[in-house]
C-alpha cells in the first residue's frame, strides 16, 4: 500500500490525494505540518532531502516527490493520461505551466493571504504576483474556450494539477468572474466521478 | 523538419539545442529576443498563449512549450529516457524540482546580474534567492555523492535539465568550490559525445 506524506491544506498534496481517489487506490496518510517545521527534520529529510510534501512512499519503501512527478507515476497505463506522444507531451507541458507560472503565483498569494497576510516583504511583490496570476489564468482561458478539459475532450492529470489551486484561488483574492471559462471548468472537474475535495481527511 | 523558437542566451532554451544534438536531430534555429519583446507579438502569442521561449514546432506545425515538456517529447523512446516506470517518474521528480526550486533562484539570480545587475526591487529578493539557489545545489550534491549522473549511471534528460543553469550559475555569483560532487558532474557532463556550448550558434 502507498504512503502519502501531506500536509491536508496543501493543494499540491490535493492533487495525488484526488487522483488516488479517483484511481481507487487505498494509501496510508501521514500528516506532516509544514509551519512547525516537520518536513525539515533529519528524519524525513532521509526520505526527501528537499524537506518538501507532497511524497509517495512505495510498498519497496522508495520514495517519490514532487507533486506532478507522482501525478505522472500514478496515471501511466490510466484513462488520466493518454498513451499519445504528442498528447502526452501536451499533458506535461501544463504540468510544467502550473509549476512555473500559476502556482508561485496563486498558491503562493493564498498561502500569504491564510496565514496572517502578507508581511511587508512579501506586500512588495504583491502586485507582480497577482498581474502574473492572472495572466496564468488567461492563458488556461484562451485553452478552454475552445476544449472542455486542458488537453481537448477528456479529464486527466492536468486537469487535476491546474484545478488544485486554481479552485482555491479566489482565498489569495484572484476574482475569477472575467473568466468564464475557467469557472465552467471548475465546475466539470467538480462533477467528475469520486471527487473529493481539499478539506477532506482521509 | 523541427523549428525550435529560441533565445541563445537561454538555459531553457539550450536543454533543447543540446539534446537536439546529442540525438542528431536537424532542426530549423528562429531567434526570437525575449528583450525586446518579440515574445509578446500577436504573431508568437498565437503560437504560445504564454509567450515564452523555447518553443518547438512540428512538422506538423504544432507547437509544444515548456522546455522540460519539450526534454520528455524528444527523449522519448532513446536512451536518454530510461523506460522503467519508477525511473521515468525520478526523471520527471528531477524536472520538476529544476523549474521549481533551482530555475526561479539561479537562473533569475543569472539573469538579473547579466542584464545590468539587480535593481532595488530584485536586491530586496536576491538574499532569499541565493539561500534558495544553494539549498537546490545541497539537494543535488546529495545525490551525486552517490551517484554519477541525477538517477544514477547512466545520463539522461533529468542531468541535461538541472546542467543548463548550473553551469552558468556562477554567472549570478554562485560560487560551487563547496559542492564537489556538482563540479565534478558538470564535467562528466561536458565529457558527453556531441555536448555544444550554450554560445554556440546553430
Amino acid at each position: 500500500m502507498y504512503t502519502l506524506y501531506d500536509f491536508l491544506p496543501s493543494g499540491n498534496g490535493y492533487k495525488i490525494r484526488l487522483l488516488l481517489s479517483q484511481l481507487d487506490l487505498p494509501y496510508r496518510y501521514v500528516e506532516k505540518d509544514i509551519l512547525n517545521g516537520e518536513t525539515q527534520t533529519e528524519e524525513f529529510l532521509k526520505l526527501n532531502a528537499n524537506g518538501r510534501i507532497p511524497l509517495l512512499q512505495l510498498e519497496n519503501e522508495e520514495c517519490l516527490a514532487e507533486s506532478n512527478a507522482i501525478l505522472m507515476y500514478l496515471a501511466e497505463n490510466t484513462p488520466f493520461l493518454p498513451e499519445d506522444r504528442l498528447t502526452k507531451a501536451r499533458v506535461l507541458q501544463w504540468l510544467f505551466f502550473e509549476q512555473y507560472s500559476h502556482e508561485p503565483n496563486i498558491a503562493v498569494v493564498r498561502f500569504w493571504t491564510t496565514h496572517g497576510g502578507p508581511t511587508v516583504a512579501q506586500k512588495a511583490q504583491l502586485d507582480a504576483k497577482l498581474a502574473a496570476g492572472y495572466s496564468a489564468l488567461s492563458v488556461m482561458e484562451k485553452q478552454l474556450q475552445k476544449t472542455d478539459f486542458l488537453i481537448g475532450s477528456s479529464y486527466t492529470v492536468a486537469d487535476i494539477a491546474l484545478y488544485a489551486y486554481t479552485h482555491v484561488a479566489h482565498e489569495g483574492g484572484f476574482d475569477l468572474s472575467e473568466y468564464p471559462a475557467v469557472s465552467s471548468w471548475l465546475q466539470r472537474i467538480k462533477s467528475q466521478p469520486k471527487h473529493t475535495l481539499i478539506t477532506d481527511e482521509k
